[in-house]
């Protein structure tokens, strides 16, 4: 019998998704439920609503409650947190490289790798070795990722992703999209994204 | 000893506002935590940040999933879930009465009474005969409390929970405030709040 799908779109750049990534996959397993791993691009989206950058910084009393948000669920889960800077990051080419490793299957591992740089140790994650650190560290060949993030059948991956997203109303990342057409949307939505696809293919 | 105490930071027009009401009180109790309610406006916070709406009409596509994830919510806790026409209500004079309950101790029940008209029944809480008749429901006397809530010291309360929310950064409701200074947003917070108020207490 096939598993429950749950597709998990997510943005780089997103602190809510980095939390989302580190426990997703402990979760699903437990469930039985198997996860598509969806990079996207938010910035299209915000542009949609007029923003030019991330809600956390055109509204700071929302951003400063987000850092302390994020740490205070960082530490109960054995987590550490740091706001890159810049802050929002370009994700970009990590989500194209992200796409790069659905076949050989390092997208997750890599996920978790670029999070870390970014929302533990603070790297910028345009950085061209910032991304190499990572691809070495879950055994992927720079050289050869980064040729076939830059081909075009990943670039229209991504766009494609990222139109799924908009034709399915997503507004922020993290987004869990069940088979029956449900959306959830946020780090604490994820045990009833997974429970939701679970019960509903059941 | 004095209960540790957590304050809550609610608007009538607010959604979540709602399914926090419904709940707080039982979560509260178990965990030998007091409850300051604390009717506010957001209407000046959404304001300051150039919204002359709720964001969830500022943004569809929010607006359509906040509805569909509070009806999910509610469903799992046996409660209903309408949205009421207009949307956002005008809450004024909900939160002017609910702070003229608060000697006589029926503010929580009003509050709910409230929030189960609007949000269960789609009623118009701007309207007098609304609020009339949640004031008889929790047995206050509609011609006083009418009274009472349009005198000044009401209007200087609800003037200064709102300054007070504006001063702590909040941006949204509903928002619980800890003794310690901790702020926590959303339905979704409510628990960690609680148990936030408890141990630092502790």
């Amino acid at each position: 019998m096939t598993k429950p799908q749950l597709e998990f779109f997510y943005e780089f750049a997103s602190t809510y998704s980095y939390l989302s990534a580190m426990r997703i996959e402990a979760l699903a397993e437990a469930a039985g439920v198997e996860i598509a791993w969806r990079p996207f691009l938010l910035g299209p989206i915000f542009k949609a609503q007029g923003w030019t950058t991330s809600p956390f910084n055109l509204y700071p009393a929302k951003g400063r409650y987000m850092v302390r948000d994020i740490e205070r669920i960082a530490a109960a889960r054995g987590l550490s947190f740091k706001l890159p800077d810049p802050f929002p990051a370009q994700g970009l080419h990590a989500a194209r490289l992200a796409l790069a490793g659905l076949d050989a299957d390092w997208t997750p591992a890599f996920t978790k790798a670029v999070y870390c740089a970014e929302f533990q140790r603070g790297a910028n994650i345009a950085e061209p070795d910032v991304l190499a650190a990572c691809l070495r560290e879950v055994g992927a060949d720079p050289a050869s990722a980064i040729e076939a993030a830059a081909s075009q059948p990943i670039k229209d991956q991504l766009r494609a992703n990222t139109d799924a997203a908009i034709r399915r109303e997503m507004f922020g990342a993290p987004t869990f999209a069940t088979a029956d057409g449900e959306l959830f949307w946020g780090d604490d939505r994820l045990d009833c994204a997974i429970e939701w696809a679970r019960t509903a293919a059941a």
